[in-house]
């Protein structure tokens, strides 16, 4: 099949969807939303179904156990997904939101006005599950949503994609506001980020080899869903029990996540005591431990950490230790080698905490907490779009508001420029 | 010279200057704004004498009379330049403001803290009051600024950046806060664009070749500031002598800048009585009408218009006009042909209006009101960066609050993920 045509014809055909999708009434898309919910429930047994062909696959695309646990749709978690789309219709409608309007000098009234984004490319290669997530937000905000899933859910991905868009057809949402590329060529991806003019967002979330094509191949706007090297950096005026129970949460709780620590930064002034107290609760719960010298001269069961392992996100029971001679030496390292998406400072000082809230340049800074808290649902966002790491319209959780823009809208009386 | 090794130094000394900027105090930006207007006043002469340079260039670049008008810089010209700053200065701080702060059931208190962008790009065509205007936004909201400007302005450019960034040295800005690219070769805008991970945005403000070139090479975040071709819709419920006075001026009252209307759109039923009073009096005021089969069997004076005029940016007293079967129409044609940036109403029927404001996908939308009125001096947000016509971050008229970003702040008392 020629790629392109049937990339292009699916966002052409998606972009006609989005502008009908402007002006969608709030209950329109509520209804349909709680629609596609039903029809999840409803056919448990048709979306096992397809699951089962990718689990099929999933030995000769050599998957690991737990990236197959990550792909099987069980029967509670197609009700999870259900769930998250009534989450989802639960939330006020973020499109329509009239701001900041006041009279000016020119006799006009002047305001902006939240708007759907219009036609959002999404790219991923997580679980099936974030198909269904990405179509319900994306509808929520009033966008059309052109998918492209990991080849690994493929069949699972286009069941779920075809389902949510004949649900949402017959409760008045246009077709091909839930859309899905049905092609495994990495060629497709490079179609949808040339399609400027048609495509006005896309939005990765994936490791290095995904994000790298997409920064080099974009035309259109992209927010990237990027990897989280996060730190823990325990101030001298840190309370060492806080210090100890923050940083064995960041790496163990869940190390197989973006916002789990990966690196641990420790002022030279308690890094004896602290280090001598935190390292075997590290080491009992399975985490290796790579240190710089220093680190190793007071931790011996230490390896020794390279430079490489300041830029790691491990995603594994692995933790990189530092000691540095200041607040400020912390700081320049997490600006030089974090991929800026959560950073904790552990401390009593609010000078300390001011310095580091102010200074460090991530999505998420923290002050006495763990940077498993960095998470949409933890900040009150509901269901999330995922986590920025870029800078610019939406940085660190993305909740659905996120998918909207705003345009300015001006109210005049015959109103012209003197 | 090295084009790459000039652009990179400038880069990376810049963007360690805007990483010292983050917590710089209101009072010292402020002082430095009102500094580099002092030395601007006490520069007339090295001013002008460079200016000459460029001035004297002008002829051997083919420079026409409105271009080199743009280009001189008089007393006047610079004492504007010099208030700019000044106004700058009497803004509030965009930066450390934080909002939306919750407590939520984790333990934790969650906000969001506007806080600077970091290194921004900023290439322009324009007149040298551009690189003044730049600096001294960039500088306000705690951004470091590496300025590529017009070969035609650039002893100017040149001379004005050196002066101002020497004055914010001297008053508590790090080196390299206001920078600016010394070599007029197209690659060096190229070297900015590949800067990922040093160049946190680039803003481009100029016309098709220069867009053009940016959104093929350009690796990190863009904010076009692109052309304009605004539309005029004169709805059957128009007041007719508004849509005449709203016309006129839109064409007419300053048809070089990219908020002056391009294309009238008239609706069939008031075709006739409306294009037989606008005519004659746009045509007095020597403005060429290009129009489609109905206006010209109404109006025997017009040209035929194009395909081509549909898509067109005049930026000159030409207006092409087309007679459309109803609202849906206008605003079909307008999402189809516009650059997004400013459409126009004119109707006294609120049904219109909503339907108008509602499915107009562009940065304003105005009721009853001149597309010369978008603008953002008009619209109260002071000195103006330019005219966002991408969707993201920054939407139409950008201001100085523009220039920021957020990040999320969490306060813990020792809090974990459970």
């Amino acid at each position: 099949m020629d790629v392109q045509k049937h990339v292009m014809e699916k966002a052409h055909k998606a972009k006609k969807a989005a502008r009908m999708m402007a002006g969608l009434e709030s209950a329109v898309k509520d209804r349909a939303l709680c629609a596609m919910a039903e029809a999840l429930m409803d056919n448990h047994a048709a979306i096992k179904d397809a699951n089962e062909k990718d689990l099929a696959a999933a030995n000769d695309l050599g998957l690991s156990t737990a990236m197959i646990d990550r792909l099987t749709l069980t029967d509670a978690r197609i009700e999870g997904m259900a769930n998250g789309l009534r989450e989802i219709a639960s939330f006020p409608d973020p499109v329509g939101i009239l701001t900041d309007m006041v009279h000016r000098p020119a006799g006009i009234r002047v305001g902006k006005m939240t708007v759907p984004i219009g036609l959002i490319g999404f790219i991923y290669e997580s679980r099936p599950n974030v198909t269904v997530d990405a179509a319900g937000l994306c509808l929520k905000a009033g966008n059309a949503v052109l998918m492209r899933g990991g080849k690994e859910a493929f069949n699972s991905n286009i069941m779920l994609a075809g389902l949510l868009n004949k649900v949402a057809i017959a409760n008045g949402i246009p077709d091909g506001a839930v859309s899905i590329i049905e092609l495994t060529d990495r060629e497709g991806v490079k179609y949808l980020l040339e399609a400027s003019g048609v495509v006005d967002l896309v939005i990765p979330r994936g490791g290095k080899g995904l994000i790298k094509t997409v920064v080099e191949n974009a035309r259109v706007p992209v927010i990237k869903h990027y990897e989280g090297n996060c730190h823990v950096y325990v101030d001298k005026s840190a309370d060492l029990d806080d210090a100890i129970a923050i940083t064995i949460n960041a790496k163990t709780q869940r190390p197989g996540v973006c916002n789990a620590a990966e690196t641990l930064l420790v002022h030279r002034e308690i890094a004896g005591e602290f280090l001598r107290r935190a390292a075997p609760e590290l080491l009992d719960r399975g985490v290796e431990l790579r240190g710089c010298e220093t680190s190793r001269s007071l931790v011996p069961e230490m390896k020794e950490a390279t430079e490489e392992d300041w830029y790691n996100e491990y995603l594994d029971l692995i933790l990189a230790v530092r000691v540095v001679d200041s607040l400020e030496a912390a700081v320049d390292h997490i600006n030089t080698y974090s991929s800026a998406h959560t950073e904790a400072i552990v401390t009593s000082e609010i000078e300390a905490a001011d310095y580091f809230v102010t200074n460090v340049d991530s999505s998420s800074v923290m002050v006495n907490a763990s940077t498993r808290l960095s998470d949409g649902g933890v900040y009150g966002l509901g269901a999330e779009v995922g986590i920025s790491t870029d800078k610019l319209h939406a940085r660190g959780p993305m909740g659905v508001a996120d998918l909207t823009t705003y345009k300015w809208v001006v109210y005049g009386t015959g109103s012209i420029r003197k």
